[in-house]
């Protein structure tokens, strides 16, 4: 969404590398229009590694010399440190970070580097770029990620015995721990990584040597390309290889569910911070203030990250609508792939990080959801169950609890407050013994056999525990025994 | 999608401007996170303009001295000159624009600075300058429609007589000029800017003086502001001023449509630029060429464009999930409005600004148009009315022309090359005048009086008749005539 | 997003009305595939009428005898008497709406049906009976939301009084008229019509008479059709005529906007009626409950209305996307183009009539509302704004007042709590008379004549001042004075 | 997007099965609204076997005793059929299928029928259906694709000898094989095959057990159920299984992007059947015709799946707005989760089986691709590779290339038409020997030992060779003596 950057004027004296053909040269118009180089240099680092690795692999089969190979491995990594200090002159004449670099490589070593671009072309040089970088960018999120996920994990264990009120339809349903509550969060991301990582199964694979569609004539070793760039392998098909943008798709799908599973984290933080729930302070410096009313302290961060879920989203949509009905094969219309999977990079990696920094400070104010989870008719539920074990039918004991609770709306007061008999109109199994399923004590209970099973088949270590005894028992003694 | 811009290290002693409340500073994490000023300071124009127009409404009112009121807006002034120069020196640490702009301008006339943001909040002043600037956007576009629409007017004149075969599902179905089909793109933009201008009337009002939320205390004149801005009055609702973001939406939904339009125009110039059609020549200036193939001379230009599509389709999507479910009144998640609508603006302004240089000079291959045009069967329809002239129902005249056309395939020929006892076997009214109405010149006939009024309620100037005499006649010697 | 019905099995024998050309029989699976009639039969009205139109005109212009229209009209009218009787016998085999009712008027009447489509081609025919669909659909909605606005105008009037926090970031801002956040939402809605008004303008032009893209050779009157089905007058352009769908996108995108703020409102109803806030209680004939959870009351209306948000930009999406690239003029791409246009209809027009009857008995629980006003030092504005009036910059103001609120946070204490000596800790300007302006009553003030102007530019009528005096007064009593 | 079936008029007295708590029965405009037995009904079988699942495992753990989950368990069975054979009554007042199903079992065996849902809640138990759903819909698509992937390799291997021009930027860029380029589309299948795989083992996890959101005090066997319906085990976390929607949405996002593959391949299909290309013939029975132009012979189903297209991108677009910014756990907006799931499979599966019918059937004009992919200079590059064969460095290959062509354009006629004179004027290395790399047959050499491992990691077999030697390779006589 970036307005291109200021270059200098152009020399267009200065011909194209593909120019031979045209009689004239491109439009000022035309060239500001169609370059990329503004947004596309960003791929320095995987241009130079795969330029280099061609090179290697061209003296290997003979078509360079071993000495011209090694002036241009050379004369890269030379250009690649000029970048990386910020001294690189980029013009937009050359179009493109590809450009940029070859020309500024033939201008260093001479007729070697016009002998770089020996069978391959842009087309297939762009894909491997493009690969390389949603590799690395999905290597990055996969690591924001472990972090994030033991972030929850410590804040999980921290507050397995804080009680709230579960919540279904914003109503409050039933009394839930705290900590089982995050590790919903957590359940949520590790798919995400999952997602993330079966992207970067597919897409590990070399499309160099494929060249602008057809492949090329030279004996080029694509594996040994594969090899040296830590890919699995070389694509199969020419033509698939030029054209497919699936990779930055799927990349963008994957961060879309991620930032719509953030945007949800940040709803419910947004909530538990305001005053009307109370349930957790965020710390100051997470949060900023009001230019007009003096008293405000506004939870930012969640606000941005949920509002920042538009954006993935509309990186993602912008993909589909891109690729959709072109005919193979490329199409210059494939420039236009790179700006939304940088910014949808760009937007979870920062998301990610800034919750990490953040949670691990978020400051549960425990009384106020314990005194939250008491209110609501929080333990009906357990009314019912207490009806079902004493004989009478799920649907009846349903029944006469919501005909009780019924009643005790009208009286202002909540189940626990009536009394025996009143209680009893609904059920005469009722007796004495309720009270203590009505409390929050009563709805906690212990650990049950049904949850002895990982789906992650690891060994049961103590921290899962939390989880997988899901939900109820997670705030009852029972639980911390069993994390000791 | 662009990477936030760099700025000097922050200088976290600093105080925010809203810092009293808050007992730690900004998290320098959670400051990068949240500032807006890398892209919201292309606001400057319209903020320094609302804020003069704030500050000249104050003194009116008596809540400023006459004295205060000119030293804000000459400061605001200096300021305007220093940014437009590309001297003012922007701190993230200040956040956004209007803090920016503020505390220059109390650094720089001291008191009266830290009055300007007397009755008003950020929330009302950052909606009031996003509807000036979106109303800036309208007007740019507006102007490059109408520009843009003038040239293809130019062109259809330029290509009246020019006879190329018309597409269904991309089959040849009935002859028709080239220039009615290039005034077809013209309608699309049409309403396009029929469609921005009517989104242009909905948002010219003012925001100011709803505040945060609640409107203010102080005195205000809204209508005085408003009336200094251009605008056509002030907003009804302080909750909805501050909180709604229709006009960006409506906007990126004309956009949009406009974008799709161009994207169709793209789709055809890019076929009929292709070797298997052949129709039109695009000037070398607009094309560029391939890395690997020498011979290579690609349409760029309608490609790129049609790439775009997906952008800004994009763009309103995420604005889209950015507003829905947000309680009222302002949220942070609204800072996220602005870089869709700046990139959906760049994007569409580009777009037509290049076909607008690129459109006269597109070469039409006549000849080659032509002898499409007779390929394909394109004037079966005629003789289904020719039939029908004669006395047969439609329905019976189509299924015997049909026949015919399969007899025809079968043997390789077009319909004028069967003989008169050919194609007298699917209908016996054939005669030998059938021929007349077998050629492209058959098909082409006479204005017809059902096309003499205009949709725009204009008086029927010449270039319209080629418009609104639609279709098969416009290539019409007729025509050329009715040009006259 | 249906299941196609069920059809008697396909007589393929029976050959299609275009089959003349065609050597096989279509494939069963294919003409499952491409078939229509299963939901574009819904325009069955818009068909009927449209060829009634052309049938009329067809005989004013002798391309029919008089009493051939007169028959084709009333087997017309019988046809549609079956449909609404729900005994027609729609046939896949016919493909659509428009060969479905052909055939069968020339069932019934002979002859004369045959030559019904003479001069026109499906193209145009479906291109007519789509803007007539919308034009109803947009009159329908319109008169929806008319009566829901007016809705919320009682419910405001009656709600004038009631005090409520007005909420920034769901953090408490300043106290509001409870009737005033209500017309906010009338805002959004009033707009709402505007747009699809606006819509309805640009589409009410006829395009038949374009024919399949081409136009007629015959002698047709397209002024003549326009004023028999209510249009304006006929399109300019035939490519552009069969080939446009923007009508359908520009409804789609209305009714996407209509239901963000729907999805708005319906958050705020969540959030209201969960026991956290407890702001308003829905009638339980608008709610259900929990299969599990006896005691539960879910907002099952507003959460369904939020969630329908998604499925109307969706097809608002698929609409964007389908007509992205596609070259002129139609494609069969378009057959795609309905039930997108039918499903967003359906859902707007569902969420608003079922709003129309849930708002009227929305109960406001005052006393909840007032107390929560009371909360979140919600008039440390007004304190601010004390300070100014005594002479202190607004910046210097909020600094002070800010720090103020940081000392009774401490002091876990509201601002009113203060003493006289704390408060002045912070600024001397501080006198006895601030305790007014810290409370409820205190903040809500009188109204100022900066809001006197409508911007609809209708007389001011009584019911508008509520909205007009923005905000902070409408509780006031002046307000119920200004009422009367 | 279908309307709701219409339903016999209900029965208001009727109580429903939470209604306990209420005092006012549903109104009936809410009741429409809110139902989802119209569409969720389609969930019938995966709800049954949910429910005997858990009747049996309530009976292993001694929560039902062995008679009542026998009755449950063929009371089900017996309602199953009911279904199946279309007699069963469904009833709108009953809300979904689930209420639908449980009051019929009731209706038929009694009070066990009400102790069915002990221990589970809707909110599970839709879940678990809507998982087994899509994971039968990914068994359903994989199977599809498998079908269709071999469809292409035939059809591959028939046309490996075939040439025909490949295009970049729709221009004639290198002669490749038919065959080959029809593999690049069954690479991009078997990328969505691997995604939805991974997907389904994503999704293949039990969440009933987690009841509302809380878990259940009864002693369930969450592994026994599991194992019964065929999952991998349980989920890990109750709040979290009963809100996630991640297996829907991801089973949209593949299924766009399989959508945005066969709108490529439909645009291609398009493009060849037109009479510009005229590639391919399409059978008739796969095509239609025009209602008006008598001789059109429309390529409908490819143009009707690139439409389809943006329906499927419209069904995933409204599952993540709809999830996003969803607070925990359940909220009745997931409601609206089915029918974009629904649409999309329904679209996809429709999609695939239509192609994979057509496909088989596709005539490819072998003549007319081989003279196309004599034009348009499209061995240019195998003359810059002969120059660098020769000793110059590609770059300056490349230009002296492109200057001959343009040389060559001025004289309307292909390189191979210059004579060596000519040829020598821009590299005097050319020689008498160039004559064979310009035509065709020099253009299409021998495999490369590059091509040599398969990214599957399968032995290579056969029919992968034509894909593994990518490209240009294919058409060549050593690849059919590969291919015995």
């Amino acid at each position: 969404m970036s307005q291109p950057d200021q270059f200098p004027p152009s020399d267009t004296t200065k011909p194209k590398l593909w120019g031979g053909r045209f009689a004239e040269s491109t439009d000022a118009l035309v060239e500001a229009f169609t370059e990329s180089v503004s947004f596309d240099r960003r791929l320095w680092r995987q241009d130079i590694a795969g330029s280099q690795a061609h090179a290697r692999m061209l003296a290997k089969v003979g078509v360079l010399s071993a000495a011209e190979a090694q002036a241009i491995v050379a004369g890269l990594d030379a250009i690649g440190a000029e970048i990386a200090a910020g001294s690189f002159q980029w013009q937009q004449t050359l179009e493109d970070v590809h450009m940029n670099i070859e020309a500024a490589l033939t201008a260093r070593i001479g007729e070697a580097g016009k002998k770089l671009h020996t069978g391959r072309s842009r087309n297939d040089q762009v894909a491997t770029d493009l690969r390389l970088y949603t590799r690395d960018a999905i290597d990055e999120l996969a690591g924001l990620i472990d972090a994030l996920q033991q972030v929850l994990l410590d804040l999980a264990e921290r507050e397995a015995d804080s009680v709230m009120p579960g919540f279904t339809h914003l109503q409050i349903a039933q009394p839930v721990s705290f900590g089982h509550h995050l590790l919903a969060w957590r359940e949520m991301i590790l798919r995400d990584r999952s997602r993330l990582l079966d992207a970067r199964k597919r897409l590990n694979l070399l499309p160099l040597g494929s060249a602008a569609l057809a492949g090329t004539v030279y004996p080029i070793d694509r594996t040994y390309v594969a090899q040296q760039l830590g890919f699995d392998g070389p694509t199969e098909n020419s033509l698939d290889s030029v054209s497919d943008r699936d990779f930055a798709i799927e990349f963008c799908a994957a961060a879309s569910l991620l930032m719509v599973h953030l945007s949800r984290w940040s709803e419910e933080l947004i909530l538990w911070s305001s005053p009307m729930f109370g349930f957790v302070k965020l710390p100051d410096r997470f949060c900023t203030g009001s230019s007009i009313m003096p008293q405000k302290k506004n939870p930012d961060v969640p606000e941005l990250v949920r509002g920042k879920t538009g954006r993935v989203i509309g990186d993602l949509q912008a993909l589909l609508v891109l690729m959709k009905g072109q005919p193979l094969a490329y199409n210059r219309d494939n420039q236009e792939d790179k700006q939304p999977l940088f910014d949808a990079h760009d937007t979870v990696a920062a998301c990610l990080r800034v919750f990490g920094a953040m949670l691990p400070n978020l400051q549960v104010e425990r009384e106020v959801c314990r005194a939250a989870a008491s209110k609501g008719f929080s333990t009906a539920t357990d009314l019912a169950d207490y009806l079902v074990k004493k004989g009478l039918p799920f649907r009846d004991a349903h029944h006469a609890v919501g005909s009780a609770v019924a009643y005790a709306v009208t009286k202002a007061c909540d189940l626990a407050d009536l009394s025996l008999d009143e209680l009893r109109r609904f059920s005469p199994l009722v007796e004495q013994d309720v009270y203590e399923r009505l409390t929050l004590e009563g709805s906690l209970v212990k650990p049950r056999d049904s949850y002895n099973e990982s789906y992650y088949g690891r060994p049961i270590a103590v921290r899962e525990i939390l989880n997988m005894n899901a939900g109820r028992n997670a705030g009852a003694e029972s639980l911390r025994a069993a994390l000791k």
